[in-house]
């Protein structure tokens, strides 16, 4: 997997990169709509690729590895086969949904015992079968198996947790590179920084998956809880360690203005249910800030959802059509709104792009990020 | 409104024909996709155009009054600029969802008082003013506000049933006939013959209704439990007796089989929720017979939903990954089969024209029916 930096911007850590797999190019920074079980909700495929022009969805291990299942997956042929979606695909370990989806779960050095939240029954993740199990989704780019500390988080459980993940990425590695793909294309290994919201922890690991020396790094346990500013200053330290001829994701981030922040800071890859979730919900973002559809304020307002942005969902559909579906409990409302709001962050992390390429990216940024947060 | 009729089968009642309407031609036989609340359930509006290429549409009067009601579909110019559909749409009256949603109501004379299935509230629907709200809607065909009776039913609650449905009839003509379109193009009032399972009251309802010598002529009541032989003997009867020259329109119905055998008897358009309720069940219309996708059968079929029916929701998904999505609550299962039912729907009535224009309809229905209602 190849990563070349076409540009850096000179008042901000932010960068332009292209991003080559197998599966097709990635021009950074990206934004990555979650595809938990093998499914952006709500959203057809040629959606995804024609409409929001993904260049790159995630699966979640936890999910697909309950169902449909590694048996399924690889008489498909792996999920690209599977789902139909032959860009890239990002599988993330499992281990967040193992710790916030399971009723009961038990981690020790081995790995994690967890129940199935669909039957109850009883499964175990070590590093070494979740590297199998991504080999076997057929994932370009498989995460880590780490512990995602919650916020707050004691310092001392915090520095425990950090120990075993990076005993497990050393494992994970070992796997990893033991086994080959299914599929006869390249996958590709990231490794997770942790550490909760203490600076010393996340400077000791940083370094310490700098030195995996990995295709690229991740950033993981923030956007739990903790405020922004926190974030960003966990965010600029990790970024300032790890490799600058990396990519750098930073997981499960955010909104549109911690995005913009974030790619000031350094960052390469998002991803984050939040447009999906908020969508299904009736919240919208725009170009022109946040609109929560159910408003009466929309009733009659005819006007396409977003004329800036493009594509057919925003230009479309009007604002008072979409409110009523919503209020109608329509699926076709959530339909919309997913689409709409994936092509918004993928209209969004372009235009940082653009905006990094042409030198201009600090003064859009700030004024970005204050527009989009408005609530109209 | 222009129907004229291009071939008549020589070995059954089928004809094939075109009606004219302001907003496009329709072909017939003819399926029309049903959109109670402004949208046809999980389908996005370019899916209905290119996907299953509808060629008119349902709107559901009960349920557009109540929301997003009358003031914003005024002012949006009516329902076709409310949801983007720019082909025909035709309403129903109300009157169906009035006795069968609404937890109260009480028919007399002059109308029908009713309680919203929504927040409760208070209503009432009259021949007069179902005629306006329908105006106001904006259909291209709207429909006589009838009674629609049960199955079984008394013979002496039919007869008196069917003689205020007449009584109401003549109201709905004056009131529409009084008034005029409110947004420039062309609407058409259709009548509905009732007069439930008895052949007498059926003879007398369609004689009645064909006197009234309106743009076309539905038949309703039927479909709602009785025995499919009981159903066809009505058609027959009242298709014998409606106007040859006008398009009639069977209310309600139904499986592929029953749309055939319809056609054979000489009716021209249908509509029904069953494909769409069914998908978001799991149960699929293929061109090889009928599939409940959630068996065990199909987990690893990885071949597409129905290669012979062409379109992308039933050609672009396997079998197997919309199992999963059944199985997994996902959104896009109902999408998907949504998409492909009506895709089997409009195909079956296109297939039906062109066996009827070529003169061999009566041998391949015979095989159809037998065929599309196979268990795989």
């Amino acid at each position: 997997m190849l990563f070349t930096l076409t540009a850096h911007d000179k008042e901000t850590k932010a960068r332009a990169g292209t991003l080559t797999t197998d599966h097709g190019l990635i021009q950074t920074p990206i934004f990555m709509p979650v595809g938990t079980a093998g499914t952006v909700k709500a959203v057809h495929q040629r959606e995804i690729r024609d409409d929001i022009q993904a260049q790159i969805i995630l699966g979640n291990t936890y999910h697909l590895y309950l169902r449909p299942g590694l048996q399924t997956l690889e008489q498909a042929g792996g999920l690209h086969r599977f789902n139909g979606w032959d860009k890239p695909i990002l599988t993330d370990s499992g281990g967040y949904q193992v710790y916030s989806l399971s009723g009961t779960r038990k981690i020790v050095e081995e790995g994690v015992k967890f129940k199935s939240h669909i039957d109850g029954s009883t499964h175990f993740f070590s590093p070494e079968n979740v590297m199998d199990i991504q080999r076997t989704i057929g994932a370009d780019i498989i995460m880590a198996f780490d512990e995602c500390t919650p916020y707050p988080c004691e310092y001392n459980y915090a520095r425990k947790s950090m120990d075993m993940t990076h005993r497990w990425l050393q494992r994970c590695c070992d796997r990893f590179d033991a086994t080959e793909s299914k599929y006869g294309y390249e996958q590709n290994l990231f490794p997770i920084v942790q550490g909760s919201t203490y600076k010393d922890l996340r400077v000791k690991s940083a370094e310490t998956i700098a030195s995996f020396n990995r295709a690229g790094n991740a950033i993981g346990g923030l956007s739990v809880g903790e405020p922004a500013e926190m974030m960003y200053e966990m965010t600029e330290l990790v970024c300032d360690i790890l490799p600058a001829d990396k990519p750098r994701y930073l997981m499960g981030v955010g909104t549109p203005a911690n995005i913009l922040e974030n790619i000031a800071l350094g960052v390469d890859m998002f991803d984050c249910v939040l447009p999906t979730r908020n969508a299904r919900n009736g919240m919208l973002f725009t170009t022109q800030g946040i609109i929560n559809i159910r408003n009466e304020k929309w009733k009659n307002d005819f006007s396409p959802i977003d004329e800036t942005l493009g594509g057919y969902a925003s230009t479309f559909y009007s604002k008072a059509y979409l409110r009523h579906l919503v209020h109608s409990g329509e699926m076709l409302g959530a339909q919309i709104s997913s689409v709409h709001n994936l092509t918004f962050y993928l209209w969004l992390v372009k235009q940082a792009r653009k905006q990094i390429l042409a030198g201009t990216f600090r003064t859009w940024k700030d004024k970005m990020v204050k527009d989009l947060m408005v609530r109209l």
